[in-house]
């Protein structure tokens, strides 16, 4: 449409002997745009509608910070513009667009510093301050580790200032500072941030009623943020209960389960949720040995629930896929894989090299592939197999992949029309929407200026076309997704915006 | 090799039913090899040695940047890192190395803030201070322009602190500030201060004994740094005598033209320069036929000294060749086009878009092509029509494109053996090396940790294939080429490095 428009305004302005070039701008021009992820979508009329208003929102905001660079918020770090998203209209608009599912999200990274501060309202919590580090955990006794353990009732009161008390809490619970370029000068900083704010509340969360409220609590907020569906990677940790009783991973993964049909029969247009059991990478064979028969148990106990295997941590410090190629490869007839591989800035390294072998053990997805651009052969791999890319793009500028967004690979993902899906990672960890925030950044940060509600859309059927729901449960999660589609457009109102 | 190293480091320690996926990960990154650029080069008995002597340094520099990444250079801004590139071994090895041609520089941008000091030395130079900006001219009166103009020998004397006052005045000589992040948070301020630097700079550069004696010490420069031909892009400023005399562009091509010839018959073993005419792109028509005539006049005065055409200044806030496309397209049969295009972050703007314009009107090489990968269509036509791609990747850091380097796409071009040449744009504005400093950025930083000596020559052979030189004067670039080489080769000891 763009390269029709262009022919028609130029058409009168040109001689005819740069109608040659003109003809085949518009055709590259038209071309280009097909191949864009969403490209070859068909818009309906009212769907037309909607992208006009969308559009509109669009065109002006881009146009205000093309004029001014200094106002423009996404070659900063996210930090810096987050609470600004709020007032564009595109990210209203997006917030209200059903979006289908989050695949590649971490289990204890979902909820922010409020949400965790609120439960250490909860009975039973004990605390102790020690160096700059804030242990917590929930017991009927005070915990027999040595550390000055109070109750955090108690601990709260006899600061005599619950406010900053709570403020100086809230601080353990969220990677969001005011100055990131100087807590965060490097990567090592950022990663060390994000492995002290997950030590710190897993031992709070992992308190089986705790546990359990966080995850019902987590599928509400994902609703709310018009999302039908999620899988949840999880290291399964033990839950506990307050008289010391620790159990099984198979119980988290029951728990789980529990919880989702739960929230699925309170709200039947949910569509619910599988968890990926993903322990951390940085281990030996004997590990990743003992990893293995607790995926194969969870899977025989929860069947469908569970979705598959993978490995976590920050890459570059784990061990390479390669290291355990023997087992998983014996593993794989059993075991989906959903790896995470790629996620580096170091080319040529082991870590880059992960995307090789999550390719050749077969892996469903790939989380973050931030490296892929620079594997011509993988691309091929990726687009014969058709492996879902599982890109999470505030998580990558957040963990100091990617200054500027605008250079993140997700833009020449979408040029190339590679299937994309865009989750959020840790939304909690730095205090983002579920997924509107991601959605926002990559359609106005990274997509071309040209793309429209056809990327949108697109995205939205990618995270169901790449989810791990099969056969029949997949169709329906489709037809679900259609319906709310379906309302949202004859519900849209540009007015309202 | 590495694919092979590693089946033979491998085989032993594999049982047979992985035995697939280590033929086929082993393949792949063969495959993957083969298609970077330099991948297919065979390195003779006497080149392997130097390449093991350069993997070496450079896997050791690598590696204790891997482990430590608070010491990486790269992912800081080029300012941070700059001075401590001459301790690398791969950087001094990079500097004796023949490099071939640097094909997209630009006229002032060449010499450092030293050289330029040491010009206002110049016996009639005068200076004028107004409001934190300098200006410099040259005259055998008092310059009749409003401003409180002084002998710079006088304003020197009465300064009574020469040290300070050549401290200030060079600051005005350079882009180089000691906290960047605070002087340059945007595009728009390292913009404004690289334009800045050219206002200050060129009405002193433009008498003509200085411009004829700057460009000769660019020419010795630059072979001394292991280039042994340039082609500038310039505009062609007036060029003018102490007594007011002002000369005609042509006359300054023809200055270029005059040293180029001296600097060979001096200096044999150089190839020569050729100019490309660069005016500033932010002009209407009527200027831009103004500007063809100029090249077409200037172009049957120099002959083949002359390369081209291209346009100049910063892309975004410049006119689209969009709006030229009439003029450009008369004047192609006449003119070799050079154009820059897509030097920048906005994705799917007329900026973006300056990239099939530049393509659909012939142009021979690209300048920058920063954001190609965005564009599956144009990406094949410059593979078709072997168009170079004229990368600048210090440049691109400096002025706000990109933080880390190893977010680049140059990396994705190396991975897809993409017909790039390295070039330096303006090393004089941020103190680097002529060539050197780019070179090992791009290998160091940018390219795959495993790309080795195969790169860096393919790169020094692109720099003459691109070049505008034809028929017999590119065989007789080539020969010299190879026999400097040879010598590189012949007398390279890895116990200097």
């Amino acid at each position: 449409m763009r390269a029709l428009t262009l022919i028609i305004l130029l058409a009168y302005k040109y001689p005819t002997e740069c109608s040659d070039h003109m003809n085949k701008r518009a055709q590259i021009l038209q071309d280009e745009y097909k191949r864009t992820l969403g490209g070859n979508i068909n818009l309906t009329k009212q769907e037309t509608k909607i992208n006009n208003c969308l559009m509109k929102h669009k065109c002006d905001e881009l146009d205000y910070a093309f004029e001014h660079p200094e106002y423009f918020n996404f070659s900063q770090h996210f930090f810096k513009y987050k609470d600004g998203i709020r007032n564009s209209n595109v990210y209203k608009i997006i917030k209200d667009m059903p979006k289908g599912a989050a695949l590649h999200l971490h289990d204890v990274g979902l909820l922010g510093p409020d949400y965790l501060l609120n439960i250490t309202y909860t009975d039973g919590l004990y605390v102790c301050f020690d160096n700059n580090m804030v242990s917590l955990k929930f017991s009927n006794k005070v915990p027999d580790t040595k550390c000055n353990w109070k109750l955090m009732r108690d601990a709260r009161k006899i600061s005599n200032n619950v406010k900053k008390f709570d403020a100086e809490l809230r601080r353990h619970f969220t990677m969001v500072v005011d100055d990131p370029a100087h807590d965060y000068p490097c990567i090592k900083n950022t990663w060390s941030a994000f492995m002290g704010y997950f030590s710190t509340i897993f031992p709070m969360l992992s308190y089986r009623p705790v546990w359990e409220q966080y995850f019902y609590d987590v599928l509400k907020t994902f609703r709310e943020d018009n999302i039908m569906y999620v899988e949840v990677r999880t290291i399964l940790p033990p839950l506990y209960e307050l008289d010391g009783t620790v159990y099984d991973p198979v119980v988290t993964a029951k728990a789980y389960k529990k919880i989702a049909d739960r929230f699925v029969k309170n709200y039947p247009d949910f569509i619910g949720a599988k968890v990926i059991y993903a322990p951390p990478r940085n281990v030996d064979t004997n590990a990743l040995a003992l990893y293995l028969q607790i995926a194969k148990r969870v899977k025989s106990e929860v069947q469908d629930f569970f979705g598959g295997f993978d490995l976590v941590g920050q890459e570059d410090l784990g061990k390479p896929l390669l290291d355990f190629v023997p087992q998983l490869t014996a593993a794989a007839g059993e075991l989906t894989y959903f790896f995470h591989a790629g996620e580096t800035d170091w080319y040529g390294t082991s870590t880059d090299d992960n995307l090789v072998d999550a390719i050749l053990l077969g892996a469903k997805r790939i989380g973050h592939a931030y490296a892929l651009p620079k594997h011509p052969v993988l691309i091929e791999e990726v687009l014969k197999r058709d492996i879902g890319l599982e890109v999470n793009v505030i998580s990558n500028a957040v963990l100091s992949l990617v200054q500027d967004v605008r250079n993140h690979p997700l833009a020449s993902f979408f040029a190339h029309g590679f299937p994309v899906v865009i989750s959020s990672d840790d939304p909690g960890a730095w205090e983002a929407d579920p997924l509107s925030d991601d959605f926002y950044v990559a359609f106005m940060g990274v997509a071309s200026k040209t793309s429209d509600l056809r990327l949108l859309k697109q995205l939205a059927l990618n995270s169901l076309r790449y989810s791990a729901l099969k056969g029949d449960a997949k169709t329906k999660a489709i037809e679900k997704f259609n319906a709310k589609w379906k309302d949202f457009v004859n519900n849209f109102q540009c007015s309202s915006y």
